[in-house]
């Protein structure tokens, strides 16, 4: 049994980074935590966004939410105030995988995320980086089979109801999370995968 | 009116990497050339595969298909002769703008292609690195909106027949193609796209 | 017709780094914007250098003028007020192409305006950096031929005559933006270019 | 129980850079397989060093060695001939995980040998990349701990009796390989470790 | 005789990464100036820390000491401040070198200090980034002889009494400075060295 | 009194990318030796293009000239040769510093010369890559300052007056030495300077 913290900036960017791999986790039997540093309340209403967080998360199986309550679209102001908060959930989780967004991304929320990110687990053993659609530069090594959970992962997604259409692109949230499963998996020699840049890994 | 020139190392590999973005070229009025490297007679049989691939150009709209008749998984030995063969293309073509492969692959032909056009174009104002499946690093940052051509591109990878599901995960060349068009055109805003690198590009 | 909008943290940056380019899009026919984060106070008298900016935007055929009113060296503190500031910047031009300075740079306005640039740019379709003196492992891909319009670069550089000899070699800024111009020239095949990176662009 | 496969140019090369991880996987019960691609009759007497190369390797619990017998130095000559013969070495063990060495080096068989690799290895699910004392820019992400192995690893080593003060510096290759566990197990916040780049890797 | 300037964010990081280069720079009569950001009471008392640091300098021959004064952990907060006041001892001392931690790090003050010094040394002709143990990705290769100094940095980092066992690995600074030496040396060619990324270097 | 060895694919690239440097380099009383591995007869008549090295050579102050006398523009195929013989240069000269051209090119002939280099140089301290205008992604952190020998660096190459006009652009080879000289200046806050990337250097 492990300890996994997924850290997000807003709501379904974990669904969209790295959903299939905690429902991986939860199989497992893996303890499996998360923490999203905002309501995302300039995407949609907060108790509503905070709402359908809550049920993707229990359809991934994630057991523990924790939330930043911190400005959406303003974390580069509140930098040393989400340290603090993320060294207690740190210290009170002691993951031994953490997944963070990765840092080259067009999101400032994203960008300063990833960084103090990159200072809190400064001591854990396994930092790994998911990307979303505004990350930049990703070159992923490491791949997560999702086969078997892809179908958790796009529920999950689906339950973020005020956001699934919300896309700068004629495809939905859906069709985007399958087309990146599917491209990532055969670069991993697999069907369906999710893709990570370890900053650090224990083998 | 420009003239392209496409260069791949067996057949398909330019179906899969820009198929979408010659068709674009051939709906322009632009004069679009081919040259194929090998009849990749490793992966089948080579009077098969050259007739698959003349079907699938006259799909694009390639007007002008250029054999290297060099021997498939072999290049590394004939790097030599093949860059003759190619500077004489090019030569004789004159593009604008040439297409090929990325370098960092993990198949020796494609490395070697990659190589040896990175010579012989060295005075072409236009240079673009198109992706393949066995691609190693990619990060693209240029996108071809292939919106109204991807039937096209598909078709023409359906026309590789002995090829379509010699795929080595649970996806055809099909749906591989289109996972690919979907992510990529994510990241270039785009709803269907294929992604390049530039060697070198003129504004 | 383009509309175009290129963003400098300072007068006579944006002449340095795409003078040339932003003459060759007016020529065209293009509507021409820039921005300029702040007056360069510390590097001269405001009303000077917004009249020497006043002056070299027209001979380059820039027909608008967006200023920040920020404090010059000081945007790292108002970089949350200059994103929203640039937000509606793009929102009222509404540009096909962003020119802005490449990121990594010894100056932290600039700097800080790249990377705010990076988030408000982050639905634009074609996105470029450019170089400044200051500028660090830049690598460019993509050449402007500016053969036609360096001299209107040259003029709009004379035009900052506060600036001219503010060098800190030997050379007026005339004589390193020429330098410049052959140097990148030679690099994309051509006598007289300007060179940008791409963040993205679309073929 | 997993089958493991090892690449190395020369004798001792394994030991340096994955000796304490062969350890560590023997002990699991894992297949360890091992491939020298030459006797290194360069550097000392080709079956004396065949010789250390089986003790060192029974010190490991490497279980099945294979050589190549191609000649020292001469890999570049020899990179055809070398794939044909690792790619039925693979076909033969059918590895889940293939360790080699990195391909950023100063010694030519070292990058032939990694570069016929990364063909040969296409579609093996994991790929790792281990470091030698002639590697360049090798910036480690994964780290195996091998506190329980180090000993062994040095054992190793100095089972290479004819190579132990072959140094370019004051310091043995057993006082090297120590400095660099330590090193490397800073980095992966361990007290002893072994630090790989992943090609390519399933979690 | 040259002046030299090495900056810090705490007591003890200029020993680690560059105290033997510091002693050999006071053996041939240079001018050596150190910049202390912070006390580094977050982890130790803030009169034991310095007056720790002050015998370390006089051990490696650091002729003058400055302080900031800062916070520490906090220097994100400070930046501007921080800013000021490097540019005015930087000012005052007018070095030829400065070396700085490398900019990739897991502690935000060292990350700050990195991109601040990035800035106040944009005249400077000589600057080098040396690592600590928090670096990440840092790839040198400039390398300097520590061989008649290593001693006295060893002793250097005896005199921090209150850090010495505070590692997170079974390890003392000691033993990790000495593997460090052995390690950067061997790819020095050297036995004992310190290692440096250059920003900018003279020849 | 230091001795240097300047290696160079054909004549008058090492005036080029090093001439102002090795010229500091006699001026200092150092011993300076280059070795050019084809007399250039693609790109005219041999025994022309060997007497215009020689006078090149005399007016930069290189003592010794080796010659490789390898075919031009054929090196993949003579790489092993061009080993041996640079082993033996290497062994012969015992340099203190090699030049040699930076290795990401479009020219197969600097290719090669950089990869072996690589392999022959393993032990030399100070080994250090030079521009040429076929050169990619070079971002240079060293620089030379050749104020004092920028007219004898351009003499050198006046004195290969059979190349002189041919270059791919409306610039002679002395403008874009020129226009070189001032861009790499001022990135190293100089007039005029040569630029290079360093592969190892001793401090």
């Amino acid at each position: 049994m492990k300890r996994i913290l997924a850290l997000a900036p807003h709501p379904d960017d974990l669904e969209i980074g790295c959903g299939g791999t905690l429902a991986v986790h939860a199989s497992r039997g893996d303890e499996v935590h998360a923490f999203i540093a905002t309501y995302g309340d300039v995407g949609g209403e907060a108790p509503v966004r905070k709402s359908e967080q809550e049920t993707a998360a229990a359809i991934l199986g994630v057991q523990h939410l924790h939330w930043g309550d911190f400005q959406d679209t303003h974390l580069p102001e509140q930098a040393q105030a989400l340290m603090a908060k993320l060294e207690s959930v740190v210290q009170e989780v002691g993951p031994d995988t953490v997944y963070v967004n990765y840092r080259d991304d067009t999101h400032q929320d994203h960008r300063v995320l990833a960084q103090v990110a990159n200072s809190v687990t400064r001591y854990v053993p396994n930092v790994l980086a998911y990307e979303t659609p505004s990350s930049h530069a990703f070159e992923p090594t490491l791949f997560m089979d999702i086969h078997d959970t892809v179908s958790q992962k796009l529920k999950a997604l689906e339950a973020h109801a005020s956001q699934v259409d919300k896309t700068h692109v004629r495809l939905s949230i859906i069709e985007i999370a399958l087309a990146t499963a599917h491209f990532r998996g055969v670069q991993g020699k697999l069907t369906c995968a999710e893709a990570f840049m370890p900053v650090r890994l224990r083998l």
